[in-house]
């Protein structure tokens, strides 16, 4: 295993020390690390709070701040942070308007999100997300995996919510949005758990797993790497086929850790293509390395179908460690 | 060969597409490739004229726009671009002020911005950056290699050029960011350029090569891979040690493009811990891959020393695909 890291044991902790460090304008770090916060609260709002196992930095304190989530709570790697965590961080960032949870659908973060839900004794409210079409169940789902979708709701969602909007019309937005969604990705290479110290599946030197989750769990198929073009189509035709319109769209190419920016661009070309021939118009587009699995080399491809409200709030002002822009 | 692409051949074009078509509202594609430009020059601005070349990427495209370059020559994977390449790109941008070239200091880039200088028949001025601690001579350089730094010199550069700063001001201005700024890099896999469909570099499972270039060059050594601890306080002592001062600095942590955010930030906590034990202070954090050898795992660290001047052109409105921040 190569990584540049002190100890397995201390990665999180460590990388979460740099991350507030970096970000000291924006987000504090909770006690124990068991949450970001923004910095600076708006009393009022109603609070958004996201989390989920580590490995997939940025997501979610990188998006912690204006805009976007009020706290983000982070598990170990691949893991569901703990109710104690989420409870921490409702206290730190409930300002009397209630709290709206986002969760991508693992079995495990499901539980402990409902669990401190419960037991906060707070307004709360949890939209799930769950746009991964590559399959129904997989091994940590009950039905679809929420994966790259994820940063367009806390987007969007955070956007209505830094304008006022209250919890009822914050879950309905986050559950349509989450519906507007879909994504699916492809991995060339593993990642490695740091403390597994070795890949998390073996894969061919000529092969890809079409369909792979974001923790490099099985996708629909091992089959022999194909061209850009080709891997697009089949990505594309799934997410166009599963949405089942047409019209204008957010197009996002999302890399997992191990892909360079050269790479995602080209990507994004193939499937901008693609998706026209479907009769869908990518009227915005997002490249990057936003919701990863740790250095497992792949990306996926996100399609978020646009209408002028989800539009508005994805233009939005957001100012966050990974997502900035009209601020 | 593990990359998302469709042929060697096209790999830098359909890239250049996909980026074109992704930022369409900040950049124009110049005809057969040769630039990236600012979609909307400012007239009587001295216009700021980047490239290198590719696989680098954000580098240097990635940084057209308001604030930072008006234009950018993406040359073949790790080769220059070639004179007409810039003269086209000069033709493009210069309204009238003159034109700053600002190119790493590599033989090749250096030899084709001299000719395109010359021959293009415009007021121009050079910054070559040069800003790798690791080694005097290298593989392509005579003299010391200019990696991540460059970003910083286009940053500071571009900031004082949209405040109407003339073009001898930002010669003498990059000059000495240039000269403020240190940087050196670590490499725990070879990268691989899809022309030659190999890596560049044989290196062991257990070592990492100390002082890598930005195209694979050899660094200082290679031995075996040490904790994140042990690599920051190595690179920030050379770093440190050839600046010779104390102060307020930016601390820039750079990706290489195979290695993860996690990763990244658990370096800038070390390297900041070892840049605060020489007495230089972190005033202000970048964390992110920008400068970027392909998919190679390892990282770089860059320091520049602030004043009162650079840190207000640090900070100051940055409009491009990759930096963005005050607007």
């Amino acid at each position: 295993m190569k990584k540049l890291i002190n100890d397995v044991a201390t990665v999180l902790t460590e990388s979460l020390d740099g991350f507030a460090a970096a970000h000291a304008d924006l987000v504090t770090l909770g006690a124990e690390h068991k949450f970001v916060r923004r910095k600076v609260l708006k009393p009022g709002k109603v609070a958004l709070l996201s989390g989920g196992g580590a490995g997939h930095e940025p997501l979610h304190a990188g998006f912690v701040g204006h805009g976007m989530l009020d706290a983000a709570c982070p598990g170990q790697v691949f893991t569901s942070p703990t109710p104690d965590q989420m409870m921490a961080a409702a206290d730190a960032v409930d300002t009397g308007a209630g709290l709206l949870f986002i969760v991508k659908n693992y079995e495990g973060d499901v539980m402990n999100f409902d669990m401190a839900r419960e037991m906060c004794g707070r307004d709360v409210a949890t939209v799930i997300t769950d746009d991964d079409v590559a399959v129904e169940n997989s091994l940590y789902t009950t039905g679809r995996r929420g994966v790259a979708g994820t940063l367009v709701v806390e987007k969007v969602v955070g956007a209505a919510a830094e304008r006022g909007a209250d919890l009822k019309t914050l879950k309905a937005l986050g559950d349509r949005v989450n519906k507007a969604t879909r994504s699916m990705g492809v991995a060339l290479t593993s990642c490695t758990v740091p403390a597994a110290g070795k890949p998390t599946f073996d894969i061919g030197p000529a092969d890809m797993e079409m369909g792979v989750g974001i923790h490099g769990e099985p996708g629909r198929r091992r089959v022999p790497l194909q061209s850009a073009d080709a891997i697009a189509e089949e990505m594309v035709a799934a997410i166009a086929g599963d949405l089942g319109g047409k019209g204008n769209a957010l197009l996002f190419v999302n890399g997992f850790g191990g892909t360079p920016s050269m790479e995602l661009y080209l990507m994004y070309e193939a499937a901008r293509k693609q998706l026209t021939r479907h009769g869908i118009t990518p009227v915005r587009a997002l490249v990057g390395s936003y919701v990863t699995s740790l250095d497992m080399a792949g990306c996926s491809i996100t399609v978020t179908m646009f209408d002028d409200e989800i539009a508005q709030h994805w233009d939005a002002p957001v100012h966050t460690a990974a997502l900035r822009w009209g601020l």
